[in-house]
């Protein structure tokens, strides 16, 4: 069974006490359930990982060579400055879906411009939890399309 | 039966001729095809347009007020420009999702900011014709969320 | 008796269905009446249009040549992008006051800057349909005064 | 009988002594004398005043408050730079129409930008001394409104 | 005998009536004279249009394909916006010649960048009526070196 | 007794007047009292003063040279452009703290910058009444540094 | 007893060493006195760390949810760039007061702009130590407001 | 004899005081009495005013018309915002010099732009108070040629 | 004999030694011959340079007058910075027609502006050698209508 | 015998894996040993490290005060905004070599600015692995000269 | 008898053929000769170069080390972009003022920026043939400052 | 024996004479002596050139062709707007290492972006006459790679 690794960025260890009005009543726990009952379904197994920490992330991205087939990846704030990451992505060429709960493009100017989608395979935003569940079936086509 | 309309913007009617490294092999009929398989599955019915025009495609947008339960639209290039496209999504308050092709953010400076993307509820780029279905899934869950 | 050339630029056909905090509640047919009543009143005949086409809006400004003594346009979001309706209001040589329901100024940065408006005679802008009422004085004041 | 202030700002006293081509042959006390005859018709009282200081201009607006109901003012060259005019604007929260005797959209770049638009309640630009008669038919009708 | 495709873009109807200091007295009717004289001459057919609509020249560029060998086009305002027509032009991937009847580098700033270029195969600026002819010129010697 | 000079600058008259939601409850009054009362705890002498002028300001801030040891400033919207003002901060080279009731970065862009600020020894914002009162503390830690 | 938490970011562990003309003698150990020092007097608990981590920030600032009443925070450099702290900051909706021990606007044009300060309640800059006693006192007015 | 009206901006009543390493040593009486004295070699009369008021300054230059023959103006930090001073230079259309006693080129990046030159005739910077003996002989210059 | 000035700027020396992919096969004899073969078609005589340094091709631009009725001049990478060159083309007041053998808009984004082009006739890019003899063409057309 | 640190930054251990056309053949290993060897030769002692973590590069940094006489740094994608790793680089006050394997300028525009460098002593990019050995060449003159 | 070398730059050899709006009807002799007639009165020795190149001027700044007590320059359109004359200027460390014949803050934007003032003593522009006559007498001050 | 050209560029002769804070007590003498003296050990054949003159320098560059197997340049101030040495460099395709002196990140904005480098192989910056000595071993592995 193919495994697909899961990154959870900065902060969204907060989510369900963040803002309502921008990232909804789902908690990170019950963003995973969701996710693991499509996986199962999809029949893939997950590897599920939330860091704060920007070096972490890219040594997630890293270990998933020879271990997964794509990524998932909230990148959070990340999203919008971290070129370190975007080269970690770049570097272990797998098939990569970056994800976001909102819309990045109703909100502040400094969420508009992703440095590290540049480097994935595609972006999915705006539409909560779902963003994970469509980007599971979109890195699952990625992986059968390679 | 639930109606969402699909909305091709200009030159994707050359989908197939376009670039091969950019936009693959599929054409639009081949797109058309896969999301109304997907459609009769998730049982909602479409209404599928391809217009070159700005006003035309605002004019679509604003049919769909009484008539449909939500948008799936790509702007083509009009996504980078239209301030009167945004302005019509915003004006019809419809879940709407916006599709690319291509993964924008990898290519010319100018495709990566999206001028209609702030009206719509969430962005799908980079899946190829999967976009759209990942759209259409995404849409429906908009739809029953309202 | 003179004739006045009045264009409703795109969406605002939506006019009434749209944002009440922005545009008040005022509908598009109720701002032509009023237009229409003081025309009487001001002896001057209007001849009114709504496109969302930004082709169609350039033929209809041709159409003024010979036949109107002024121009009121709205250009809706046309107004930050359109060089070409703005070399057609420049071309036509016609007295043209640009007119806007909300105060521009106080709302998204792009729509603060007006690309139409160095071709106009003026611009009228934040007073929602009385806009167009104190264009038509503003208009029949330049006719009077070529 | 209700009050309308109007605040002419610096060197609109050389009114007339500046480039005809810009701003036409009328005086500030021929457009003073438009306006006056204009309230009396429109049954308001006026109370004009011309300042060059950024200071006095604030000071103006704020004594408004309680003995006016609304606000014409013109803050000529300061309309680009004077964040501390629109604060005061802003501050009294009166019926406020930004009135221009030139399109300044026609003129050098550092013209487009209003600053004070925002906190007005809107703007008319290019009509000469008629602005400021458009301008206190839109501020009475705003009174009206409020 | 070959087709070359001749696209003259928003306004240009009014070419002859326009500033003449910028665009000099030739009318479209003596432009499109002294082209089809000089395609007789060099041996091609002309198909010569007009149109101020974004989306109907879009259309006509894609329906160059299997006609025309070549496409010469004078955007107009959109050459400086439309990256609509751009993909259009890159889309069809035939020689295509962007002319400009006046000197676009020596008028308003916005005129001097060209969107639609970098996807023409040359430019042709500033020779009035003869740019047209220049371009033809042009086209007829890409579509013999394809 | 040391001699500390409090300027409050345009519009903070008005204070108690304007927006709730940014500016709270406070009065000028009731800030100045607060102020007064801290002053005579940590003994040192106060003098206020309130102007909506540039000018005068300027003029405040040099009558400081020889005659008070320190100043409390809150520049008002002249922060965002006042070189003038920056200018005599720096010319009479006493200890001065930039004092803002709101927290000037989560407010509108043009306020984010302080051109006043680099000829300032620090800057407090963001506490309302409370910010006058920190800054009086720190004027006199400055002031024994010296 | 209430407390709140005190986070000096990177590099704030060589105080001491670096640039006496900017940061003055003072080392981070007697910064910190200083500040239990008042705490003791203040009557509130501190629990103070240094991190040169983004991600072990972030961390902290979490981890006050629920154990302390308010946050002050020097976040060095990352004060310039880490969206990902404001959004920490942003999160946890306690009173946050962000501290520079110099006065950032006389420094770098880099140092200007503060992006994790728009998610703090205030900033305080320019004192050098004394930045965080007045940050102190600042933050526990602001836990009494609540 | 003939008048020249001299004015000197805000903070030049410091000179003397400022900065030694930008502004010499000179006092402004120093540069005035220089100034008299070759005025008095020159055969032409004085008005020498200093202010540090905008408003102030545009009502000293507007004094000119139909007094003085010639204006020499140090506009201080002005000169880097005030198009209110611009206008009123543009206004009165008499020979102006725009004086700096520094380089202004080779300070901070804000003091590289003069929006007031461009409505002065020319424009004499760095060489201390000989900048104005130098402005001296060059309005008497233009006021010849006129 | 009309004369034309034909000035191929700086590294033109080495064409056909660069990029196949940007310029083509032509060398710069090549081009010449082409040339020259064209001048005696249509009767007119040629001086042809090249010259890799900013001051020569100046005095070439110079030397022009009084001897040559017209200029082509490729100015290479000098295009885009060399101001001088630009009022030199200015100065001489010639007919005067800038030539690039690449699309210059398809390329690097400093290759889209030219600073020279303002001062020129007009522009012909992107047609090889053919650009040149294009060039021609229109500079003789030039000729004849001055 | 004198110790220098050498520093790999964020996804060098991926080295060998990543793009062939950028960064060549070359492992961190095969990198390590030619440095290992070349200090030999040179007689200092080397101490490498890999880190992915921005706060762990600054730690040590940090770790080389009184520990080694210089510091040789690729800061990876962090060359581009971490203002944390250029603070520490200035705290410490060692020679600093900045390295870079490819020629930052000839890739994505990112690339171009190195935030780090300021504090750095120099910086040597575009040479592979050999960007390492010359580093060490350098950090020894560096040592040397101090 | 001290010497002061003056450099006219390019395109000055010109002068008395440019435009007259903006350069008057004075010749480069007519200039020369008054700048002569001064340098008797004022009793120095003049060095007057003209040259189009910039590597030539560098030469002729070099050149005046050991020769002449100070510098006139005129840069012409070199100024808004020579870094290289700017270094010459900062290099040879003499008395160095930097003149142009028109108010190059009244014409194009490009000419607003001097690139080469930081580095001169002091700038005077706009008085035609006579800014050279003040340079003199400004140069002869500065070099018995010296 | 393999030949490397040495281009020295604008103001390099002065080297020695300039800041020493900036450049260090080294003259372009000293250097040279190092390089020859580097060179005889290495075993290459060294060709020397300073010029000012940048089309000079160009013609350097293509003497290059076929009689060096490699070059160094410090392109001094010309590396900051020089596209035409840039061209030079790119289109002699010999291995080339850009040279500079000073840390040319530590110094004023413009000197931090260079235009020639992305033609280069790579570049050193910031080790004084070192940079040179750098190089050369650089350029020597470069060849030998070739």
């Amino acid at each position: 069974m193919q495994k697909v690794l899961v990154i959870h960025g900065p902060n969204l260890n907060l989510q369900g006490m963040r803002e309502l009005a921008v990232y909804g009543e789902e908690t990170l726990d019950s963003i995973n359930e969701g996710l693991l009952k499509l996986a199962r379904e999809l029949e893939v197994e997950l590897s599920i990982h939330q860091s704060n920490s920007e070096g972490e992330i890219i040594g997630l991205i890293h270990s998933a060579v020879g271990k997964a087939a794509g990524i998932i990846i909230n990148p959070g704030a990340y999203t919008h400055y971290s070129y370190a990451i975007r080269d970690a992505i770049g570097g272990v060429k797998l098939p990569t879906v970056e994800v976001h709960l909102s819309n990045i493009y109703a909100r502040e100017g400094f969420r508009h411009e992703s440095v590290t989608a540049p480097a994935a395979s595609g972006q999915i935003a705006g539409f909560g939890g779902d963003s994970y569940l469509l980007a599971l079936r979109a890195v699952i086509e990625l992986i059968r399309d390679v």
